[in-house]
């Protein structure tokens, strides 16, 4: 199956799909070998890893760059945090092409204003007007070539302030436009309004939520009311924080690593993670394969 | 003070300098905070984050992009790891001036063939010929602008396996070719072959090592023998493995991620690694600035 | 029909495939728009537009992305120029992977070290053991997960002085390996050298030539002796910058560029071939769209 | 002299500044040997080369690396093209950041709204607010830190048809911000309207001009008027594409290349732009240095 059949797949199955945020090959490589359905190229964890605001200070093209490179590096499908679409419907278009083309499964784009600011924040977190945002979702889902490649239209009406009725007026838009799943977005510290949304809205459509400040809902309660999908958009690089902090407070106070050996990854691991063994077993095959063709073909003497 | 005389100076100063492994800007910026005196662009933890073996298989450009990523992120100079050097001595010609204008203090290159294999991976630890490597160390340093900027020379002779000799032999000949330091590597349990070498070694020039398997020394040991620096090369990497493992695992079991929540940096504190406030601060200032200067100018009328 | 397959298939037709070295996306769509079968990205004309020399200075990424860019802005298929590798069979494992990924029909190495050196420069042009080099292409086309990604085989014998004998046996290797074409290089004055090689040659697979200096040959002579391709390599780029050294010349000699403009493309011609049009057309007809479905949803309201 | 210092002389100086616009590093470095005095990275050359239209498809980064190619090619400055700025003015600030980093002398940003579309193309040339623009001009001169890093205002109002009042208007307001230069935009076939502006705007501040429509007034004539500099914007990219679809044709017709050696550029011509011998001349200098070094040393006896 390819991995945007498989994408689609997920968030449309009985059961809740579990995508976890990732910043790189390696942390995506190890949300999928801890038994994830897909990975969330985060365009937060990913410009915190570049050190600059969750602000469209990244690029388009480095965004893609991190969001291939990631979906390189695993088998389970990556859906791209593409913000606002980094531009208008033009850009929208040609983003939806190179991500194809990239081999990332689908692409989700909210219905803010470029350059978006993080949800999070206190800042401009304008709403797009209606009509543009719809023009890029119809845009998205007509120049894809793959029928296969997902399309998700983030809501933001409740990050904006905008209230529900403009949430559910913009998810009917973004559906009947063909939207592929909606991504309803809440920064409430209780599950509440995107449950709310829930019911109110009847589609059938998969509807996805990033429970990052209502954190004591489970998967399990998503399931039940009725969610396609959860993501846990940024935990894996806030865990890496916490970790590097203490690790590197240690070791200038200490004045060795010694004393947080017990508690980093072995070098083994860090080799493991990397293919190192894969690569240097193929390595000998190959070459093994070579010498027994040049035998084989008498060409093996002289100066080889 | 430019960075590349800082990273000079505190290579030949009388304490020893603590360099740092990093991987990306962010955790550059955090060993910065933590009062390392300068970041090492290291292979193995940029590979790793990659997801590819630390053998060669990201190419030039992509480790130079890294850590140019690193230096603009930090007021700390940056040592770039830059294995045998990209290829033969022209492509360290290339090297050395491309590196310079990102804005890298300064660079590290080994005496092993391209592609070079992780030190502390069994395999082909091959040594390129004295004269090759000779000839690109005369080359780095002759086609630098910046006469500050630093040439390092890795010394790989103890993991080949090549003897204490060839290493004091090869150290003769790197430091007599111009390097500004020379790192001595070893891969053994405890510091005796570092401190051998250092002892038999008699110049001025700046030594560094690398404790990855002899953590027990302390950098007040190796100053007290004469190391001019020390690089803790992949520990924060290692670090934020071993918490990313924990904190994927839980969420998986958890289905939610309350139950990690404590142990993982805080959504304010990724902001403020990115730089999100200053950032926001700065945005206020200038169209305050702004709309000050029009209103001087009388022009802040009509369709403004 | 994949881009892979009608690579595969112009091969090995009856007709000689008449492939067109670029140097860019734009210089790409005029040779597809001139009626070229497929598209050389040329290691050479992608190094002189860089500005640096054609020995593995760009590097492996560099050098896939601008094959990557070319094949995204046409419809024929590419065959991308990949020198000798760009290092040893790991990197040659890593190296179809990426160039696979990244829609690029197929991929040509040649049997020297690296870093390899341009075959018409006086320099080393050493050639790689058999062994290696067969390793090489066994894993190629190993490592492809598309059967019919092509992977050419270039013999540089001829190239190296090693002689016509040489220049057999590692046909003889380099097919038995697997290889879906043989390329058989020779900087001669005539086709003497490639037709020898044409005619000691037995076997059904494709043969490909580079008629740089034997340029009195057709493409009508060369399909009539059984080759399998011709690349005109770096013509477009040698055209490029005979042009633009007129244009130049005389801007700065006139202080005006009136008197080239009947001896330049149009604007209108630019944004032809930028597509700027079609993207313009698009907009138009996605925001009708988009208003269209808002009115039928009686969503068009307000502050939409 | 710095390239920053040395833009900025140029466009103060008493005679008039001839700057060409480039598309790659290959065409800056004719420019140079043509004898230019400055580079234009110019985006409508740059997103033709890359086959996207010019409306910030091409990212900032994809700007900035094509910019930064350019300027490590050529000993004279670069004026790079930033279009609008990418955004809003924090995007400036990090965009004037990466820009002053990567070796550029100075940047342009006009007044318009992200996306921009290319000037000469009919659809939105909509003006961006006087207050948001003059910001982006406070905030690029305040975050410089080489106080000579240029930053040049480009004034759209005659291209978006506001009239020469409100481009006075602008003029004034981003002088007194701190612009470094006005670049007068104009799409008329003759040079009125910029001569006009060039009488009534009284200042100091250098005024820059682009005359791709108004192509009968030479740079001396815009001397004696009192401009600054005059840009050839695209005109080597475009002799470019009218010679290459003549080879191309050519060659398709003819079967062959032989027909267009003539009107090519040699081999060897392509090796001298790309440095060729002088790498391969600096390669053998720093071997021979290398062993010269070991036999004072006395270390060139063994394994070499």
């Amino acid at each position: 199956m390819t991995k945007t059949a498989a994408l689609r797949n997920i968030l449309s199955a009985p059961s809740i799909a579990r995508i976890m945020g990732a910043h790189s090959p390696l942390s995506a490589r190890m949300a999928s070998e801890a038994d994830f359905d897909a990975i969330w190229a985060s365009g937060l964890e990913i410009s915190a890893l570049a050190g600059v605001p969750d602000a469209n200070i990244l690029s388009m093209s480095q965004s893609l760059q991190a969001a291939a490179d990631i979906a390189a590096a695993v088998d389970i499908p990556v859906l791209a945090d593409c913000d606002s679409g980094f531009g208008n419907v033009n850009n929208v278009v040609d983003m939806v092409q190179r991500y194809e083309r990239a081999g990332i499964a689908g692409v989700c784009i909210e219905d803010k204003q470029y350059p978006k600011l993080n949800s999070f924040v206190e800042g401009n977190q304008d709403l797009a007007p209606v009509r543009d945002f719809t023009a890029k979702i119809i845009a998205a889902t007509q120049v894809r070539t793959d029928p296969d490649f997902v399309v998700v239209a983030r809501i933001e009406a409740l990050i904006a302030g905008a209230g529900m009725d403009e949430a559910l007026r913009r998810a009917e838009a973004y559906a009947s436009a063909g939207a592929d799943a909606l991504l309803i977005h809440s920064k409430q510290s209780s599950p509440d309004q995107v449950c709310e949304f829930r019911q109110r809205f009847p589609g059938e459509i998969p509807l996805v939520v990033v429970p990052t400040t209502y954190h004591t809902v489970t998967a399990a309660d998503l399931e039940a009311l009725g969610f396609g999908a959860v993501i846990y958009a940024n935990h894996a690089l806030r865990g890496s924080i916490a970790a590097m902090q203490e690790v590197l407070e240690q070791i200038i106070q200490d004045g060795t690593s010694h004393h947080v050996e017990s508690r980093i990854a072995s070098l083994s691991r860090v080799f493991e993670l990397q293919g190192m063994g894969r690569m240097l077993e193929q390595q000998v095959q190959f070459e093994k394969l070579a010498e027994a063709r040049l035998a084989e073909l008498e060409l093996s003497g002289g100066g080889l």
